[in-house]
C-alpha cells in the first residue's frame, strides 16, 4: 500500500530466514482485514510501499535452527502479531504486548503475498491438523484475527450465560463477536448493524435481535428490548467515536463495554456519568495466540463456522479490487488465494 | 450548604418516619467527605440550603412498621447511599444502582446533623456489635464510605498477591486504597502524594514506595520502580483530569485503572494507544453496602485501623470550620460529633 486507495501488486525479495527463530511460510490462504481499510482510507502517499496482510495460514517451507516443534510441510496458522509465547506478558495471555513480538508488514513480509518470514515462529505458529485442501481452511483462517478478536471482546466483557449482550457492528469482527458471545453461553445477543445481508448472517450465528437503527435511536431500541436497563456487555466492533458513544449508552449499570474496533479517537466517553454507573471500558488488540488452542476444536468439529464471513475469493492480482470491494461495502470480507 | 464556601449550621425539622421502610437514626459520629469539597469549591449560590453529610453511624431511635431485624437502641452504620438490598442490582453487589435507592441530603436529612431519616433501613443499615463509647467508632465510620471506596478501587482493579499497585492520591480514599490493596495481598504498593504527613500515614498503612512527584515526573518514577512497565493496577483516588492522565500512563500493558475519585471530566484518555495496550478503565461509585460485612471483622479485631485518617474532631457548630480546614488541606478528614 503506497497510500490511501493505492494498493499495488509487486515483486519483492523472496521471504527467507534471517534469525534462527524464524520460519518461512508459503501462504495458502490469506485475507483482507477491516483494519486494513483505515490506512486504505487515509494513509498519506509514500515513496515506499507498505507490505500488507496480517492474517494467513500456509505451509512451512523453511525453519530457522532454533525453532522446535515444527517441520517443513506443516500447515500452520499465525495470529496477527508474532510473539515468543514465553515472556511474562505472553504467559499472562497478552501476546500482543510480547517483549519480543511485532506486527507483520513493518519489518517483515505481509500476509497478502506468496510467502512470509515469520519471526518467533515457535511461539507464534499453531499447527493445523488438516490438509491444504480442507474445506475448513476459511474458518481456520479466522483464528488469525477476527474470530479471536470477537472472542477477546466477549471474554474481556465477561460474557456468560447470565449476561445479556449487545454487539455493535456487522463487519467480520462483529459477526465473530456474535459467535463468541453465544459460544460463551449468552442467551440474548442484540446485533446492531444496518446491512441486512450481514445481520442475516448474524442471526444465523445466533443473534437474537437485530437493531438497524444507529445512534440515539439504536440505543432506544436496546432500552426497549431490555426493560430500560441496557445490556450487561457491549462489544464494540467498529472503532468510531459514534460506535463507542453508542456502546457506553447501551450498557447496563455495572456493565462492561469491550472494544476491539480500532479506536479512532484519543478519548473515550467515560466520565462522571459513566463512573456513577460503574461502567467498565476494556478490550483492546486481541492476543489471538492466547485463544487459538481453545477455539480450534470448535472450528474443526464444525460447532462454529466463522469462515462464513468470507463472501468473495480472489487471487493476488485482484487484491487492489478486493480492497475496493470491502471499502465500498460490496464485500464483507475477502479471501486471498495466492 | 448554600453555595461554594457557604456552610451554615441551622435548625431543621426533626427527622421522622415517613415511609414504613424508614428508620430514624440519632447520629453518634459523622464526618466530612472529600467529595463534599467539590460543591464547597463550586456550588452555585442558592436560596435553599442543601443538607450535607452521607457518612454516619448512630443509634436507631425510631423504626417504620416494615423494618425487620433491628431494634431501637441498636448502633448502626450506613453506607453512603441507601438501598433495598433485594433488587437485581443489589443482589449483584451494585447497591449504588439500587432500583429503590438514593442519596442522603437530597430528599432526606444529611448526616452532618443530629438525626437522619434512613429510607430502606432494613436493606441499608448494618448493626455494629460495639457500644457508643467504643474507641473503634472512627474506624467503623469509614465503612460508610472511604474504606469501602478504597476497597472498591482495589477489588475492581483485581488486586491480588500477584499484582503491583499504584495508588494516586493521599486523601482519605487514597490511604484507604492502600489499606485495601495490602489487605488483598499486594506486596508492592506505590503511593503518589505530595503531603508528607499523609504519605507517612500511607507508609504505615503499607505503602512500599512514596512518589511525591506529579504528572510526567511521577509517571517516570513509577516506571523507574517497575522496570519500565508500570503497575498491574492503578487506583485513581482523586478525580481530576491530571490524575486520570497519570493513572493511564502508569498502568502496565494489560493492566487496570480503577477510579473512585469523583470524575470531573466527561471524557477519559482511553483511546487508540490505551486500546493497543489492552488497558481497562473501571471503578465508580462504591457499593459500600456490598463490602461492609466483609470488612467489618478486620476493623473489629484491629487488623486494619482506617480511622487513623481522621485527624480532627469537631462539634456541629464547627462544621463550617471543618470544611475550611479540609479545603485548605489543614485537616485530612474531619470527624463530627454532634
Amino acid at each position: 500500500m503506497y497510500g490511501a486507495g493505492d494498493v499495488r501488486v509487486e515483486d519483492v525479495p523472496d521471504a527467507k530466514i534471517i534469525e534462527p527463530t524464524d520460519a518461512v511460510v508459503r501462504v495458502v490462504l490469506s485475507c483482507i482485514c477491516g483494519s486494513d481499510l483505515w490506512p486504505y482510507a487515509s494513509k498519506p502517499a509514500a515513496e515506499r510501499g507498505q507490505p500488507m496482510g496480517h492474517e494467513f495460514l500456509g505451509v512451512i517451507e523453511d525453519l530457522g535452527s532454533e525453532v522446535r516443534g515444527f517441520r517443513r510441510g506443516d500447515l500452520v496458522v499465525t495470529p496477527f502479531v508474532w510473539a515468543d509465547n514465553t515472556c511474562d506478558f505472553c504467559r499472562e495471555g497478552l501476546q500482543t504486548s510480547c517483549r519480543h513480538g511485532g506486527g507483520y508488514g513493518r519489518d517483515t513480509d505481509g500476509g497478502q503475498g506468496e510467502a512470509v518470514r515469520v519471526p518467533q515462529a515457535q511461539g507464534t505458529l499453531v499447527k493445523l491438523p488438516v490438509g491444504e485442501d480442507s474445506p475448513l481452511l476459511p474458518s481456520l483462517l479466522t483464528l488469525s484475527d477476527v474470530l479471536c478478536t470477537g472472542h477477546h471482546a466477549a471474554v474481556t466483557a465477561r460474557v456468560s450465560p447470565r449476561t445479556t449482550v449487545t454487539v455493535i457492528g456487522d463487519g467480520a469482527v462483529g459477526l465473530s463477536a456474535v459467535i463468541a458471545a453465544r459460544r460463551l453461553g449468552a442467551e440474548r445477543v442484540l446485533l446492531m448493524g444496518s446491512h441486512t445481508d450481514r445481520t442475516d448472517l448474524g442471526r444465523e450465528f445466533g443473534a437474537t435481535d437485530v437493531i438497524a437503527e444507529r445512534g440515539a435511536a439504536g440505543v432506544e431500541r436496546v432500552m426497549e428490548l431490555t426493560g430500560g436497563d441496557g445490556t450487561h456487555a457491549v462489544l464494540e466492533c467498529v472503532g468510531t467515536r459514534a460506535a463507542i458513544d453508542t456502546a457506553v449508552a447501551a450498557a447496563r449499570a455495572g456493565g462492561v463495554v469491550s472494544r476491539v474496533g480500532v479506536a479512532q479517537d484519543a478519548e473515550a466517553p467515560m466520565g462522571f456519568a459513566q463512573m456513577m454507573r460503574n461502567l467498565t471500558l476494556t478490550g483492546g488488540a486481541a492476543p489471538a495466540r492466547a485463544y487459538i488452542e481453545e477455539l480450534l476444536p470448535d472450528v474443526l468439529d464444525g460447532r462454529i463456522a466463522p469462515g462464513r464471513v468470507f463472501d468473495r475469493t480472489i487471487g493476488l492480482d485482484d487484491v487492489p479490487k478486493g480492497y475496493r470491494a470491502m471499502a465500498d461495502r460490496q464485500a464483507l470480507k475477502v479471501l486471498v488465494r495466492p
